[in-house]
C-alpha cells in the first residue's frame, strides 16, 4: 500500500511524528552530552531541557520547576499516584480515602486497584451516559480524610472533558491538603487547561499523542507537595526522577508542543469531528457516543449489528485505520470498561469504534475516510443479512 | 569549537549516536503504529520489537521472551530489585536477607538503602583495592534465607569486571531460589556475559552507553521467576512493563547492538586503554586505578596534587571531555563512594579522573587526547607550585 491512500485515524492510540518533530530530532542527534556532566556539552543539554520545561509549563499555567520528564503517560500516572500514597504514613493511610472514576486509563485504574487490594478505602465515581462525573455524587464521597483524587481530564475512549475546575474546588473546599491528580494524556494541547485555576496538583502528559516521539512524557507537580520518587538512582530531576535524561525525546516532545500551539489545529480538529459525526449519523443505526462538548480529537460511534473488530479489519484493507476501543488496553482481559460505565447497551458496545485526529490529519483525508467507513458499514450489513 | 578538535572520552557517562543508529532511527521515524493496535501498522511494529529482543537475547545467552524493554538502566535496576522484593510476602521478607556490594550504581544502592530503612536485613559486600568482591566474605554472608543478591557486573567508575559465574554458583549452591541480579549497564556488549552460565536471573542493560539513544534500555528476566511490575497499566510486555513501546528507541538500541557485534571494536578499546594507561603512567605521580583485567572501555587514573574537577575544566578548554567520577552521581551529595570502597587514600581520590571509550572513539583522537591530558597535568602542577 502506498502512503497516499493511507487514512490514519487512530491518533488517540498514537500519532505520526510531525515533520517539525522529525527535523528537530534529526538536528538533536548530535546533542549527546549527559545533562548531568560538569562540562559544556552536558550543561548545554541541561539548559535545553530547562527551556523545554518552560515551553510545557507555559501551556498549562505551571512553573518550569514544576515540570518533570518521564518515559510517558504510564510512568507519569504511576509516579504521581504511587508517589503520593507511598509518601503517606501507614497509620494515616489506614484511615484515609482515595477517589477515582470508573473511566480511568488502566495506568490509573490498576494502581488504584492495587491499593484497594492492599486494604485502602477506594471510591470509584460513577459517570453519566456521556461519561461525566456526577458532581453531587462526588460531593457525597469527598471527605476530609481523602488524600488523593484522580480524574481523567479527557477520556481516551470517548473524549469526555471533565469539569476539572469544579472538581478541584470541591476537593480543596473539603480538604485543601488532598492531592488532585489528572491523567491529561489525551487532553494536553488538545483541550487547554490551567492547573492553578483548576487546583490540580499533579498532571500527566505525554508526547506521542501530539505527534511527538514515544517513550517520553512529562508530569506537572505542584511544588507545595512532596511525593516519593518511583525511580531511585542518580538523583536527576531534583531527585524526583532518576535516570539519564532522554534529551532527544524531550526536544522532540517540545517541538510537538510548539506545533500544537498553532490555534488552527484545534479549529481543524473540531471541523473534522463535526464532519465525521454528520456523515456517520446519515448511516442508519449509527449513534454518536462522544459528547458534542468533548475533545475535538476523539469521536466514538456505535454501529448496530456490526462487530467493531470486523469493521476495523475491513477498513484496514481499504487503508483506513481506526480503533475499537483503547489500543492501550488491547492486552487486557477486561474490555470496554468505559463503554460499560456509561451504560451503553451490549448490542451497541460491540459495534463501537473510535476515530481520532491529530495535527497532521487533513480534512480531505478525513472526508474520504468517513465515506469509506460509511460504505464498509453498509457492505458488512449486507453480508450479515445474506447469511 | 569545531567538531574536529573535540575529543570525547566520557562514554561511560553517555556516548554519541553511532552513524548506523542515526540512519536506523531516521528510517524508523515513520514507523509510528502502536504495537498494541490490532491492524498491520501496529502488528508490524510488534514484530520489529520481537526481532530486537532476539538480537539482544542472542548477545547474552537468553531467550527472546526473557527480554523486556525499559526506559533505561535506572528503570531496569529499580524494576528488577523492587519487583523481587514486592513479590515477596511480608512475613517471609521480615526473615530474609538481601545482599549487594559497596560499589553499586546509585540506581541499585539507593533501592537497597530504602529497603534497609524499611527494616530489611541488607548486607553490603566489601571489595578489595581493585574493586573485586571478596568471594570468601560473600560465602560467609550468603545464607539459605537470602532472597536477592545484586552485583554490578562491570563497575561504572573503575571498570572492575566481577566474577559473576563464581558468584552465581555460590548463590545457587546455597539457595537455588535466590534471585541473582546484575547491573550490566557498563558491561553490555563491552564484556561478554552468558546469563545462563552465570546463573543470573535479572540483568540490566541500556542503549546510551553503547552509542544508542538515551531513554531506552532492556532487562533480562529469567522466566522461572515472577516479579511484581513497577509500572501498571495497559499490560504491555506481558504485563511486566506497561506503557506504549518506544519503537524508535528500541530500533535505535538494536542498531547499536548490531554495531557492537563487530569484534574489532573491543580490540580497539583494549588498545586505546593500554595506550592511555602507558602514556599517563609516564607522568610522575599518576596511578592507574582500574584493574588491567577490567573493562576495556573504562580507565580510571589518579593524579596526585591536582583536583579532578580543575583538570576536567582545564581539559574542556582544549576540547577533551572526561569525568571525575560517575556523571550519573553528580547530583548526589555522597561523592566518590566507589573510590572510598576500594580504599583509595583521600589525596589520590580528589585527583581521580575517568576516561572512557566507545565504538566511535578513534585511536588517533585517543592518542592526541592522552598527550593533552599529560600536558595539562604538568601545566596545572606548575601553576600550583607557583602559588
Amino acid at each position: 500500500m502506498t502512503e497516499k491512500n493511507m487514512f490514519y485515524l487512530d491518533n488517540a492510540a498514537t500519532s505520526p511524528l510531525h515533520p517539525d518533530v522529525k527535523e528537530t530530532m534529526t538536528r538533536a542527534f548530535d546533542l549527546f552530552g549527559n545533562p548531568s556532566s560538569l562540562y559544556d556539552l552536558g550543561i548545554d543539554n541541561e539548559k535545553r531541557i530547562n527551556v523545554a520545561k518552560q515551553t510545557i509549563a507555559g501551556e498549562i499555567g505551571a512553573k518550569p520547576e514544576e515540570i518533570f520528564f518521564t518515559s510517558g503517560g504510564t510512568e507519569g500516572d504511576n509516579m504521581l499516584i504511587k508517589g503520593v500514597i507511598e509518601n503517606t504514613r501507614r497509620d494515616i493511610l489506614s484511615r484515609s480515602r482515595i477517589i477515582t472514576t470508573s473511566i480511568e486509563h488502566p495506568a490509573v485504574k490498576d494502581v488504584f486497584k492495587m491499593y484497594e487490594n492492599h486494604g485502602i478505602d477506594v471510591v470509584w465515581l460513577p459517570v453519566d451516559s456521556q461519561g461525566y462525573v456526577d458532581l453531587d455524587a462526588f460531593r457525597d464521597v469527598m471527605t476530609a480524610n481523602t488524600i488523593l483524587v484522580s480524574v481523567i481530564g479527557v477520556n481516551n475512549e470517548i473524549g469526555t472533558v471533565q469539569n476539572l475546575k469544579e472538581i478541584g474546588q470541591i476537593i480543596k473546599s473539603i480538604n485543601p491538603r488532598c492531592f488532585f491528580h489528572s491523567d491529561y494524556v489525551q487532553g494536553f494541547m488538545k483541550h487547554p487547561v490551567n492547573v492553578k485555576a483548576c487546583h490540580i496538583d499533579g498532571l500527566t502528559m505525554c508526547a506521542h499523542k501530539i505527534n511527538g516521539p514515544k517513550g517520553v512524557g512529562a508530569v506537572y507537580l505542584n511544588r507545595d507537595f512532596r511525593i516519593k520518587p518511583l525511580l531511585l538512582g542518580g538523583g536527576q530531576e531534583k531527585g524526583l526522577r532518576s535516570g539519564t535524561e532522554n534529551v532527544l525525546g524531550i526536544l522532540g516532545f517540545e517541538a510537538a508542543v510548539i506545533v500544537w500551539k498553532n490555534p488552527d489545529i484545534r479549529i481543524r480538529l473540531k471541523e473534522m469531528k463535526a464532519m465525521f459525526s454528520e456523515r456517520l449519523t446519515k448511516v442508519s443505526d449509527v449513534n454518536i457516543v462522544s459528547p458534542e462538548t468533548g475533545s475535538p480529537a476523539v469521536l466514538s460511534a456505535s454501529v448496530k449489528g456490526v462487530r467493531g473488530e470486523v469493521l476495523l479489519h475491513s477498513l484496514e484493507r481499504r487503508g483506513v485505520y481506526i480503533s475499537t476501543g483503547s489500543a492501550c488496553s488491547s492486552h487486557k482481559k477486561e474490555k470496554n470498561a468505559v463503554l460499560k460505565a456509561i451504560g451503553l447497551a451490549p448490542e451497541w458496545i460491540e459495534g463501537t469504534i473510535r476515530i481520532s485526529f491529530s495535527a497532521v490529519t487533513r480534512m480531505s483525508d478525513a472526508r474520504a475516510a468517513a465515506q469509506i467507513i460509511a460504505e464498509e458499514i453498509e457492505m458488512l450489513r449486507r453480508l450479515v443479512r445474506k447469511d
